[in-house]
């Protein structure tokens, strides 16, 4: 199995559904659509949405296509929580994914109304898994979820992300805002996965350590590329971390040490399913990708 | 039965539930916590979480108690509405019910956020009624309330109303704002208790002509105190909505017309449930009372 092929197969599969996934506007509010899909289909990596089907697949759940709809809720808060970050009163950015912001192109109130709009299509999105799996695993899958998305995770994120902002933070502080702002939805694309399946309680376990590890690695490569990246392969601009004085990892430990960070959370990542079997070999792969490339 | 004593009755059992209804503070992002309870717990007539219990109550559920989650998230939805809305991107109001608006009391970042989250967590407190009614009933709920508060309601009235908000409008198209921005949410107030407790399609059809009508004189009445009501009275700015340059029923049809247009909603807002039993009493009497009542 080639990984790259894997998550380039996934992704298309994502975008595929997508392109589908919000409803026909109503006459008059047509603005509000265009500001959702202009930002929900402006490209990224689908990470989310790709870890919950890799998750599926994982758990024995060969055909995942019809829980394609829960994928795209994903994105969508995920999609929800860049345009309201973006906001002039949070971090002030005016380009994402190589395109002006969402309030740069419809401004701030429709930016504000098409977050909110995408938190809230989610759920419809996420219930239309209604005849996909029992009724149970679904209410405890959506629970998870919205814990994840809000006062147990990401929101708590982005309150520890700004209050600390200017102050200049340990590891282990710089550790559980990011544990927060995006380990918190990469284990709900996992665990939505085990809630929605039934997953017993050891898989679940996995799947949590899992998501911690791959989100601490994910950022490190973030900060990392924020660092050395350049402005036309990344579509926003690099060193923005710098510019608002925040802590990175780069900032915390130098350019190399971060680096060795990165790999060491990969690894431990992809230990946490070295018990599991071929189907969750992408899983492990996909950690190692993240982290194993030119910087 | 005296339809004030049972308003009050109602608004203090769900002003109890609220004071207990969001989790305790994570260390360091008290402020989240905070601006929440702000908004959330600063009075108001509770009105959402009181139909939804009268609706309860209306189709023969007794003890409404282990419902009242589900009513706290009703008004978690409404507060949320009211965070965002009064933020200066969006109708930009200083004072409400009294007090500074959340984001004069506490930034507009962490008001954004509280409003995200209040939104996020209401969909954890409607799912704490996993033990309470059958799993199909409450994902059927949750679902209705989601596009009542989303794409097929609230946020659509929010855009119409932002878009149109300096244009002179007829009485169909204020009609048609009103029902998005304000029938929506009283429909998922009582057609969510229907969903709940699987209540027949006449019934949700009764309900749905009943949440139209009080929404739209429910919207008159706030009009005509907007121009007529004192500031300390209403603890927010009078004519605003004039000063805003904006449609309402008054500046449309003059003050006489816009109060008997609110008693002729109300009225048909009664009727709808006619051939109920005497369990929607109040439900037929609180929208008279509503609309009866000194300008």
């Amino acid at each position: 199995m080639d990984i790259q092929n894997c998550l380039q197969e996934k992704r298309q599969s994502i975008e595929n559904a997508l392109v589908t996934s919000l409803p026909v506007s109503q006459p008059g509010a047509e603005i509000i659509y265009q500001a959702m899909s202009y930002t929900l289909l402006a490209g990224g990596k689908r990470l989310r949405p790709t870890l919950f089907l890799l998750a599926l697949e994982a758990l024995g759940q060969e055909d995942t296509k019809p829980f394609l709809p829960f994928a795209c809720a994903l994105e969508m808060i995920h999609t929800y929580s860049l345009i309201h970050d973006d906001l002039p009163a949070m971090d002030n950015d005016d380009w994402r994914r190589g395109l002006p912001t969402c309030h740069k192109a419809f401004g701030e109130a429709q930016a504000i109304l098409a977050g909110d709009a995408l938190l809230t299509y989610a759920f419809n999105k996420m219930l239309q898994l209604r005849l996909v799996v029992p009724a149970d695993n679904l209410l405890a899958a959506i629970d998870f979820v919205a814990s994840q998305a809000g006062l147990q995770g990401m929101i708590i994120g982005q309150v520890l992300d700004i209050t600390k902002s200017n102050m200049l933070l340990t590891l282990p502080e710089l550790q559980e805002i990011n544990k927060y702002k995006t380990g918190a939805l990469f284990a709900a694309a996992v665990l939505g996965a085990a809630y929605l399946l039934g997953a017993d309680d050891e898989k679940k376990a996995d799947f949590t350590v899992y998501a911690t590890h791959l989100g601490l690695a994910f950022q490190i490569v973030d900060d990392l590329l924020d660092v050395v990246g350049d402005e036309a392969k990344m579509g926003k601009s690099p060193g923005r971390d710098d510019k608002n004085a925040k802590t990175t990892y780069p900032s915390l430990l130098g350019l190399e040490a971060a680096k060795e960070e990165a790999k060491k959370e990969a690894e431990l990542a992809a230990k946490a399913l070295k018990n599991w079997g071929p189907a969750a070999e992408p899983l492990r792969q996909i950690a190692i990708y993240l982290t194993d490339r030119e910087y």
